[in-house]
């Protein structure tokens, strides 16, 4: 498997309301961890969430797929890293959660989203596209193919 | 593909602190109608999400995988669907969100957990597949292999 | 005191998902039982909180008083209760939520609301006003001043 | 009024799935800033929530006060502050979130807490007393009885 090239991150804290009775962070606020980073991210690119929609178009998620392998607790600190790449109609993230205090891998996710438009899915508004492109200098297209993978010579 | 037989089900109702900006219900809150659902069948099985904590085997999700086909919005009400397939120390939960208004299939999830003691997986507890066990009377090992699936017979 | 005359209820269950580590609903969930119940009450008089937002009006809440009386517990029923009164400006809710299995007073809550249009708070829109009297037949103004309470024949 | 010192604050940023339909942060929301600042001054003081309920001691809430005074939106960057007082059996804090952009006070909180041991409401235990006291250099029992006002030379 290639190494996926993450060039996004944000750092947080566990909100102790986050757990549950069984004192790990319960499975739906991994997806409230994705979707900020996602959202923070496209804020660093000059756009935003509430803006978009504002415009009329509304980004959904359409799929996820999430791998939960350790979970975080009560004082954990974790990176959530966020890679993105257009796949015709589809955008595609790769996000992965690390645990700050040792590097250890907790979750990772694939989450498929889709543009709509009165009611409709659409391409991606083309400033979306330069906004991400804009993350992999240098390259051409990256978000629009393989752009998320390491190159060879970078991969450890 | 076969139709999956449910033999449980819960009704809700979106409330609206669960909508985001877009006036969608967040899609973090798929998981929790599907965690509720499923923990609802615990308890009609006698069972306890809690009760199983407290005696030492911690059920946790692994593995999810969530179709969002259409958006639950302000004022629908929902049935959360249950059907469950023991596939050696996992246990996979196939669980369908369907508008009651006019019988529309919202979500679609596949959720797999695993029984965590004392920090390793194990086998579900015997009293766990006894009890998913009585919901398909009248056949063999129905949670173990297939038994989630109608028969052609029942299939409509 | 005088016992407060709650026109309207639901039921709920708790959900897993609302505990924290302590094992009790965490205290912001009750914040949200006492919203959806004001919401349910909303729809039954053929109103909606959604609604009202695309109409221009914002109902917000100003400020809330919350007495935790008792916690609820995983696989407790309650009920959550509305009344409300028009105060000038303000409506105000009272609300209390009731464990099923033993009429145990839980929480009681004071929510102070106001309608904001473009920005600035107004007095509520007359249909708000219309439905909320509606749920007090034969007394008048009744959530104007003190149809909220009981009267002293109707108390037990 | 005097003025209160806050000798702790937190910086957070607002999530997007923290909005509602109406695009302004969901009320109880608020309690869950208020919960993670106050836990996270217990960390700075060497101790945490979770740690306090395995030795035995559940640290409840059991009254809040809240007056939204501005809504927080998508983008907006807050501070948390927190102060605490003992008052007997009680330990409150008064909480406050102001805007970053521009200072203004969004939010002001009172929350009253208490201890229980055993399910019975209990003095603070005194390492929770000390570590408060220790926010006070210089002030006899600051935590006892006024410690949270400004001096009159400090005040500005």
């Amino acid at each position: 498997m290639e190494k996926i090239h993450y060039p996004f991150e944000i750092e947080l804290d566990v909100r102790d309301y986050e757990l549950d009775a069984q004192g790990i962070v319960n499975n739906a606020n991994y997806q409230h961890y994705f979707e900020h980073a996602r959202h923070q991210l496209l804020r660093k690119l000059n756009l935003s969430f509430v803006g978009l929609h504002d415009d009329g178009f509304d980004w959904v998620v359409h799929k996820v797929e999430i791998d939960y392998k350790r979970p975080l607790r009560s004082g954990d600190r974790f990176r959530v890293k966020v890679a993105a790449e257009q796949q015709g109609v589809r955008f595609v993230f790769y996000q992965e959660i690390e645990r700050v205090s040792d590097g250890q891998i907790m979750t990772i996710g694939k989450i498929s989203s889709v543009f709509m438009q009165n009611g409709r899915p659409v391409k991606p508004p083309q400033l979306v596209l330069d906004a991400y492109n804009s993350l992999y200098p240098g390259r051409k297209n990256p978000a629009r193919s393989g752009g998320i993978q390491e190159n060879a010579e970078q991969a450890d």
